[in-house]
Order: structure tokens, then C-alpha cells, then sequence
């Protein structure tokens, strides 16, 4: 089948190329670790010229070949690509923004091969504590056709986001650092020497993780309640394999105790790494939000809609 | 002058001696990087039988030749010396607990010279979240004298423990990782990659960290106002070697955030170094609290008066 475009999701660690047809359908798709932070470095000749340019290198290991096959392929792309670090920076858009005019607002950087890449601009809050996005802003594009006026969408991961739409427009978002949190934990602190990594999901202490963090106790804040993650290993209340899952869900429980109240009455949209969402759809139902539902493929959708916004493409292929 | 005691605040990382005259007058002290978790490992004789074993090999460097001028002086020591992985396990006390009653609760490791070395429990709160500490019991012990009755002991610090006390007895005390959380994230979170050290306090940015931790913004918790530390800079709002105290305020910010209301209104005292203490107290003045002062010496006075509580010196020596 004819591929119409190729969307690009280009973040700080890892690349994923997809090779689009007629309404969007993924004709193909790939997975690279060449983020912005981990670029090729071997120099190469593309289109006849000697390139060390490791964005050129990554953008032609991702989809040169699918170019070669079809040289006029449009090309968008999202993520940290068009960041001050990233290969042509895509200037922020403040809040609040409708979603849709991001179609209209493309960076276009020129590759080597004479092919432009089209890159979706972040987004930046500024009112109060200032707030970024890359990527998360395409994503929302990607699930919010066919809801309703207002929706809160969660996007877990390192950096989660929860991006707050009225009637097609990010009125407000938030950062938790959740997942680095997490991370770093486990492998560089105290909590880390007793923890012992486990296969199987431990629910138990995952719940118990989120009451406490929605507790009384709680309310002291994470740093207070981290320290338990030792305790209770100390106490024997918690075994090793029990660690991890117990730490998981204090944190994730500490970021949803920091939701505003009304987000409690919207419809929740989950947008993620499918067992990442199934921790968070777990820990919401606890904390008593009602309407949680998963997202599929948003960024290609995302990616999708705004090339078929700037004119990049059709959006119905005509017989 | 004649010694009456070797005390010895022996912890993870460090251990210090101090060899004590009458009335617990400090004659020398040493610091060595001989923790629990950093022991000697190279075998040597002592009292003519070859040692391989950490703590007697750490023992004898720390204060070998000071038995060997006076054989019978007595040994107390407090800290991670006494936990499950330190030299010999000395049960914890319970809350609520009067501190001076830890003096008859010594527990006793004999080392290959012969000498007792009377360890100071540590203390466990269970009810709600457990709660550990080992060494602030000495410490508090150390600052109580002739203070009133109802205070809040602050011990800042990679585990900052804050400890309420009624009439001398230790009643609830809870612990926030703030000192590690800051070293972590410092070193192996994105934060770190905007920071620049800087020799210099940066006061504004310290004080900021600690009024976004006070603000409407810091009720969502501190998952979420860390992102600050890195969107703060991207925005020129910090400058990479203002964003050290800023991450620095922020934590401690929230860590006081996280006390109960009811603090505000006692007597607080701080132990800990000198530096750290200075920026507790800055926090401290800008979330409001009134009465706040610094204890010195803490931990050699606790363990002196616990040694004499143990009758194993003399509070005073006769002529």
C-alpha cells in the first residue's frame, strides 16, 4: 500500500519512525535507541555527501530507505527533537493553546537529502511556576477527537503530565517527576540496597503504597513518607520483592493526592506504556477517580491529524 | 589531664571519637572515615591476636593508643554501630520513651582487648508509619538540659528527624530523606545537568526554592514542584549556579511544610553542622517560626551523660 506520510516521535532516548497510509493506517514502524541524547556518531555518505551530523545519521537510519522508495513523502515530527538540544529548536507555544492550530505552527528544518522535516512545537505555561511539554502536546491531539468538551489526560511516565482541555484547548498542565523519582531511588539511595527486583506484580504492596501516601501520614509530603519504604522493611512488614511495587505506589500515589479536587469530577484519559497505565488506572481507582480510560496509538494519530492540519497530507485518500 | 570516658558517634559513613575528662570536658577528638558501611579491611594484630574482623580493626585505630595509656577507661558509643548491620545489635526502645532511661538500657559488645564497648539503643516509633533513629537519641539527650518542657528537636541531615519531646520523653518523631533526596537528584536526575556548583550561598535563590514549597503551587507536593528546578532555568529565571539552593530551599521548604501545625508554636532546637543548621534556620524564619535556636556539642554531651546515668564515669571527680 502507498504510504502518505512519515511521522517521526523523537525524544531524548529513544526514536520511533512510522510509515503511514490512507486515513493514517500504520503501514510500518520502527524502534531506535538514537534519541537526541544518543545519537549515531560513525559518519556516512547520504545522498552523496559526507555527513557527521548525528540528527541526519539518526533521520536516515530511521526512514532513509522509505524515503528512497517514495523520495516525496511528507515528514512530521514531535518530541525533543525540536528542542534547544534538539536538531532545530520549534519555539514554545504558551498556554492556552488550541490544539489543533499546532498544524499551523510547524518548524520546518531542510535534511541533507532536500527533505524537510516538519516539527511540532512544545508547549509552555507560564503563569505561575513555569511548565514545558514536547511531545505530550501531539499526544493530546491524538486522543481527543470523539470526547468530550472537558477532559483531564494523564500521560505517566519519567516526566508525567497532566494536561487539563477545554473545549480543544490546554488551558493548564503539571510535571510530576514520578518515574525518574523512581528510578533514582532504587538505584542510587538507601531504599535501593534492600529492595529486591521481583517479576510478578506485587498488588498488595502496591495498594498499600498508595494508602499511605493518600493517609494522614501522607500529608506530611513524600519526603516524610519515603523513609518508610525502609521501615517497614525493618519492621518485616514489607520483604524485599515487596519493595519496589511498595515504592511505586507511594509515589504514584503522592501524584495523584496532587491532582486539583475538580479533576476528581472530569473524564480521564491515559495515554502511556500499557503497564505503566494499568498502575495508574489501579492507583486512581483507589484514590476514587471515576471515569479513567486508556488511549491507543495517540502519537501516531497525533501526528496524523496535524500533518493533515498543515496540508502535509490528505485525509482521505481520493479513489 | 586524666581521661573518664571514650565516647564514640559511630555512623554509616563516619565515626568519631572523643576522649572526655572530668564533667565530660571534650581533651581530643578525631574523625575517621571508618562507618559501618567503610571498615578497615586490612588484618592486623591487636592485643597480640590477629584480627580480621572491621569493627575491632576500626576500634582499635579510633582509639587504641588511648586504652593503651589507660587500660580501664570505659567505652560508650551510639549510631549505625548498634544496628542489625553494625558491630552488635542493640535493640530498639519504643516510643514514647524517656531518653535518660536509654542509660540503663546499654547494650554490651566485649572486644579482643577486653574492653566493654556499651552501646546506646536506637528508637523505633510503631505507631502509624514505623520510625527508626540511631544516634539522635544521644543527641537529644545531649541538648535537653535545661530546656522546658515541650520541644521540637531538629536533627538535619541525609535522614532529617524531627523529635517532639514532653518532659523528657521522646512522644513521636518522624524522618524526611531531604538531605539524600537532594544528593540523588543532584547526581543522577536531569536536575543535575543544568546545575552549577557554587562556592557561594545563592540567598535569593534558596529563599525562592523555600517560598514555592510554601506556596499554592507546593500544596500539589514536591513530585510536582521539583519539574521548577529545570523549567525555572529554561525560562532564564535561574541561572545554572543559582539552581543548587534554589533545589535546595525547595526541599527543605517542603520538608518544613510537612510538620505539624502545633510546631509553630514550640520552642525548636536545631543539632546538626553548623552550615546546614544556618539554612534550617533561614527556612525556618521565612515559614514563620518563631523560636528557634542551635544546640552545640550535642552528641558528645548525650553520650557523657548517658555514660554517668549508666554509672560508668562520674559526673564530677572528686578532689
Amino acid at each position: 500500500m502507498q504510504a502518505q506520510l512519515i511521522a517521526l516521535d523523537w525524544g531524548t532516548s529513544s526514536l520511533r519512525a512510522y510509515k503511514l497510509g490512507p486515513a493514517g493506517a500504520v503501514l510500518e514502524q520502527r524502534s531506535l535507541a538514537c534519541g537526541i541524547m544518543h545519537l549515531p556518531i560513525e559518519p556516512r555518505d547520504i545522498a552523496g555527501i559526507y555527513c557527521t551530523n548525528g540528527f541526519e545519521l539518526a533521520f536516515d537510519t530511521a526512514c532513509g530507505d522509505w524515503l528512497d522508495a517514495q523520495p516525496g513523502l511528507p515528514v512530521i515530527a514531535c518530541g525533543m527533537v525540536g528542542s534547544a538540544q534538539g536538531w532545530s529548536e520549534a519555539a514554545y507555544r504558551n498556554t492556552p493553546v488550541d490544539v489543533a492550530s499546532l498544524g499551523q505552527a510547524l518548524h520546518c528544518v531542510r535534511s541533507l537529502r532536500g527533505v524537510d522535516v516538519h516539527i511540532v512545537p512544545g508547549v509552555i505555561e507560564q503563569v505561575g511556576l513555569p511548565n514545558v511539554m514536547r511531545g505530550e502536546e501531539t499526544q493530546v491531539v491524538g486522543v481527543l477527537q470523539g470526547l468530550g468538551t472537558q477532559v483531564l489526560i494523564g500521560l505517566p511516565g519519567s516526566h508525567s503530565k497532566w494536561v487539563e482541555v477545554i473545549e480543544g484547548r490546554i488551558t493548564h498542565f503539571d510535571t510530576f517527576m514520578t518515574g525518574e523519582l523512581f528510578a533514582v531511588l532504587s538505584k542510587h539511595s538507601i531504599l535501593g540496597r534492600t529492595q529486591q527486583p521481583c517479576d510478578q506484580f506485587q498488588a498488595e504492596a502496591f495498594d498499600r503504597g498508595v494508602q499511605v501516601a493518600l493517609s494522614k501520614d501522607g500529608q506530611r509530603g513524600v519526603l516524610s513518607t519515603l523513609f518508610s519504604a525502609r521501615t517497614l522493611g525493618l519492621t518485616a512488614e514489607l520483604s524485599p520483592d515487596q519493595q519496589p511495587d511498595y515504592l511505586s505506589g507511594l509515589l504514584i500515589g503522592h501524584e495523584l493526592a496532587g491532582l486539583p479536587d475538580h479533576a476528581r469530577h472530569k473524564p480521564i484519559i491515559l495515554v502511556g506504556a500499557a503497564p505503566l497505565c494499568a498502575r495508574y488506572q489501579r492507583a486512581l481507582a483507589l484514590c476514587g477517580f471515576a471515569h479513567v480510560s486508556l488511549a491507543q496509538e495517540a502519537t501516531e494519530r497525533g501526528l496524523w491529524q496535524l500533518a493533515v492540519a498543515a496540508g502535509l497530507t490528505q485525509p482521505v485518500t481520493e479513489a
